[in-house]
């Protein structure tokens, strides 16, 4: 069985001018790796109509899932809505079913529901409703495209509520190990190996630890046996201590 | 004046399976910003050559500079020297400046310079190095891309390395204010101020703090008289306390 591919799209000025370190790339890689389902490419563009639409037209043909984070709040610069309205050519307006979801929630915390933040129902025709739990404020599914939003907190959340509803594939495992030899030294050998295993991946990351070089290889595939045989072999190439 | 653009593509499989957080995004947004270059796009691909042949070819005709992080040390899966041979149909094979760089520093560390540490003196024809003063191994810049390593401290070191050659922009300058109300209470002001003044762009990003909702409101621009003058406006935003 082959695994179903996803991209990501991180729409947000802030995070290309420096002001705000991401945390939702790392987060959404490590849960679709664990239901099987390859992240293939993140792209990061700024806030602008043009970038949001070529970006996630040519994401969304390149694999089965797009995840976008970001620009779905109540203020001017918030623009992912429209912009997903203009890359599938559907219309867009305050639907009555979001509508209803921020009714509710405002008439709960006794918040006005302004025009500004009515702005949230905001949902182009044909998209499915993706649930916040935190602030109400629903994300949506157009096509492939599941739009969620940029706060940590509410994205995780709605990461939580998509990727139930999606099909994963075999699970992606991985095992590492810690070899006390710097990179190159191992490099010939590994290659050796990668070569002898073609259905897994082999990576190697370099580390220095008290002064000690080491390097911390990583074997991933979607059959244990063929993981376990092969760590076998990676211990091999560690200097006896 | 107008401001150079750049764009950066970051190579590797550990970040897209999650295993790794990647930490030079966030550094290399904040001193491009100080030089006052504007990141334009950020992509992050897989260890395959055809999806960093395509993405560095796209990336390199939309701006002025390109940064590639990852993928240039000893083992089988770094392969972004020759992807970028390719990308810039370019001839590639140990250059003599570089395996002179690695001859001195295994010289003097007392390591042996063997067959796939050598691979790291693979640099396209036409190439420019560029200065590694952590572990020798050099980065190099080919066109207007420059293509440094993945290991965090020594990415930072050479991007240290290759700012000071580039010509700036204007700074781009930026004042942050936090506002005591939710995002969706100032967004119709927000969106006079911001229509007001054109030539700013504003960012508005909520918090929570001890239970209490806030925004932080960002204005950006190159002129530090109309950031002023903006934020006196935004001061006004808040609610007396």
């Amino acid at each position: 069985m082959s695994n179903p591919t996803a991209a990501m799209l991180v729409i947000g000025d802030e995070i290309l001018t420096g002001r705000t370190r991401d945390a939702n790339m790392y987060h959404l890689a490590g849960e679709l790796t664990g239901r099987g389902i390859r992240l293939r490419e993140v792209r990061v563009v700024p806030d602008e109509q043009d970038a949001i639409v070529a970006a996630v037209r040519a994401l969304s043909k390149s694999v089965d899932h797009v995840f976008t984070s970001g620009g779905i709040g109540p203020t001017h610069d918030d623009i992912t809505a429209d912009a997903m309205a203009v890359a599938f050519g559907a219309a867009i307006d305050v639907r009555d079913d979001a509508r209803a979801i921020l009714e509710a929630h405002y008439k709960r915390t006794g918040l006005e529901l302004n025009e500004a933040r009515l702005r949230m129902a905001r949902v182009p025709e044909g998209a499915t409703l993706i649930d916040n739990p935190i602030s109400a404020a629903p994300g949506f599914t157009i096509g492939n495209v599941h739009v969620l939003a940029g706060v940590p907190a509410i994205f995780q959340a709605m990461v939580a509520s998509v990727l139930p509803t999606l099909t994963g594939g075999d699970a992606l495992l991985s095992q590492m190990i810690d070899v006390n030899r710097g990179e190159g030294e191992i490099a010939t050998p590994l290659k050796v190996l990668a070569a002898q295993f073609p259905d897994l991946s082999f990576g190697s990351y370099p580390y220095q630890r008290q002064g000690a070089f080491g390097t911390q290889l990583v074997v991933r595939g979607t059959d244990g046996g063929r993981i376990g045989a092969a760590m076998v072999e990676l211990a091999k190439l560690a200097k006896p201590t």
